[in-house]
């Protein structure tokens, strides 16, 4: 789909106009759950899964065939400030291990049959420093933002938003600060695998950010723009983009869920197309998780990122409306009910 | 394989020569997992979950290819004690219903690639009631002790075993109190949709079968004889039978896990090559699993039996192996390591 903005309002507006499920289609979804050969909830919290999806397509038998993934690249000034337990072009080559198949995203999007594009954005220019001044300026972010928006098959009919960016943690615990409040002390978490010197670091350069920035952060999209990396900016556009076009997302982990939650502070009900795929290990991924009051499907200990919880989360949706769809009724099957 | 026991005794000598992982597959495993592009620890318990299956299946790269699903069935004599929210005919009408793909396991075991197969143990000649005798012979025991043993294929390279049988929570009950303590109160549940009236009286059933049958619940393969259906009894025996191939198991709920636990109780370490598929909305399933210290792959609030919830993990393990087996180390992918 073209993209329908090319300013930071004109995104802001297609946020107002985001479209919602169809009614008919959830009643429909429902009528059919309660008909199907099980107890009355018997399959938990697949059936609530299955009739939202249905909703966001408009099918209330409806199932998953084309899932994509999409990974968006990102360096970031404030690695300078020694943020990061790897150095800063493990970016670029991961990206290289991306494309020719070697990282888990690429293992995880075969085992879900899904479509896995990567986008690289600017690798050899990183964002500014956040500690020194805005990491975006205007016309970056709304590129970003646009890069992610097109980066959405129209005809995928599932997303999953990865990321890749070493120092991003960083960024999406700033940002988290902005958005929820609290101090780097309270979002910042080990990242990649730093100690407890390096986190403490990292909360200290967070702080600086947060008061460099301090009121213009009151707006959840300047936020990202001041604390954010282009991958976070790219998710935020690939999301809205996803709503736009009807098809519903799994987030990921800490730094795809920080990227969400500009959406939904900055529009309330902006993530009603999502679903958070898993809680990661980073442990402000939960405080994120609870603050957009989201339930992870699951719950495993990952924190790579790369959209590789979400991509995990796709065979279970994609079996919740298997068995929605596919079921047979108590009346097809001849199944006596409840005595 | 052929069933290497004709006696309850003889069994329990299989369970006593069960073999263990293979502790070169275990550490060149280790070793590899080590290497993978992405930093230590960051696929949380995807990584553990592969090196275990890679010691069952004694191979350090090893992916799952040939998941099987059995399905046993199994009528209760208890159920004339109005245990169930549903009559007993629909065990035999699920079973139909299995045979021409309608109902939830099939699309899970679509989803997920596996092979299902449905066994069903002389339906219309249900267990006696354990309220008034043992549920079976010594006889009747042990062939459904072999039916679950030869139901496993020896080609399989993962396991995943399931029940339909109405009352069988019951069942799955008393069987908890023998192993772990208790009384009906502590084990009884909603089962497939009792009210509150339904459930205590259910508790009172399961202590008029402990009551009956006292000490001699002291011995766990005993106690499955005697509270037990058929369906827990093929349960075992296909579990045990995985063992001996070394074909590691997902557990499913809790009449699986219930079934699961006389062997771990009768043979400490019996299912080392078992994991916990997910944790079922029947509380004791949760209890169940805390007594055998497993922690499930999935929290999804199923309640369906059938192998459903089993089924349903096996992408997980999969994805699992998938990246175990399939990501690049970081010398093959040139990626620098930790700063």
């Amino acid at each position: 789909m073209q993209v329908p903005f090319q300013t930071i309002e004109e995104f802001r507006a297609c946020l107002a106009d985001a479209p919602g499920p169809d009614a008919d289609a959830i009643a429909a979804a429902e009528a059919r759950n309660a008909q199907l050969t099980k107890p009355a909830g018997a399959l938990g919290r697949l059936e609530a899964l299955a009739i939202w999806y249905c909703g966001w397509r408009a099918d209330p038998r409806a199932r998953i065939e084309r899932p994509q993934a999409v990974v968006f690249a990102g360096n970031h000034g404030v690695v300078a400030q020694g943020v990061s337990a790897y150095p800063a072009e493990v970016t670029s080559q991961m990206v290289a291990n991306f494309q020719v198949g070697g990282a888990a995203i690429n293992q995880l999007c075969d085992a879900a049959g899904a479509r896995l594009t990567v986008h690289a954005l600017q690798l050899d220019n990183p964002t500014d420093d956040f500690t020194q001044a805005p990491a975006m300026s205007e016309a970056e972010f709304a590129a970003a933002l646009a890069l992610g928006w097109e980066a959405v098959d129209p005809g995928a009919d599932l997303l999953v938003c990865g990321e890749m960016g070493i120092g991003n943690t960083t960024s999406a615990a700033a940002l988290s600060a902005a958005l929820f409040g609290g101090t780097g002390a309270d979002w910042a978490g080990r990242g990649t695998g730093l100690d407890d010197d390096g986190v403490a670091l990292k909360a200290r350069v967070i702080d600086a950010g947060l008061a460099l920035h301090g009121e213009a952060l009151a707006d959840p999209l300047e936020a990202l723009r001041r604390l954010g990396g282009r991958e976070l900016a790219a998710i935020a556009g690939a999301i809205a983009a996803a709503r736009a076009q009807h098809i519903p997302v799994i987030l990921d982990g800490f730094i795809g869920t920080a990227a969400a939650a500009v959406l939904e502070t900055a529009a309330p009900g902006a993530l009603a197309h999502c679903v958070a795929g898993h809680r990661s290990a980073e442990a402000a991924h939960g405080k994120l998780l609870d603050a957009l009051q989201m339930e992870p499907i699951l719950d495993l200990g990952l924190r790579l990122g790369e959209g590789s919880g979400a991509a995990l989360a796709i065979n279970i949706l994609k079996s919740a409306l298997a068995c929605h769809s596919g079921m047979a009724t108590f009346a097809e099957a001849a199944v006596s009910g409840k005595s």
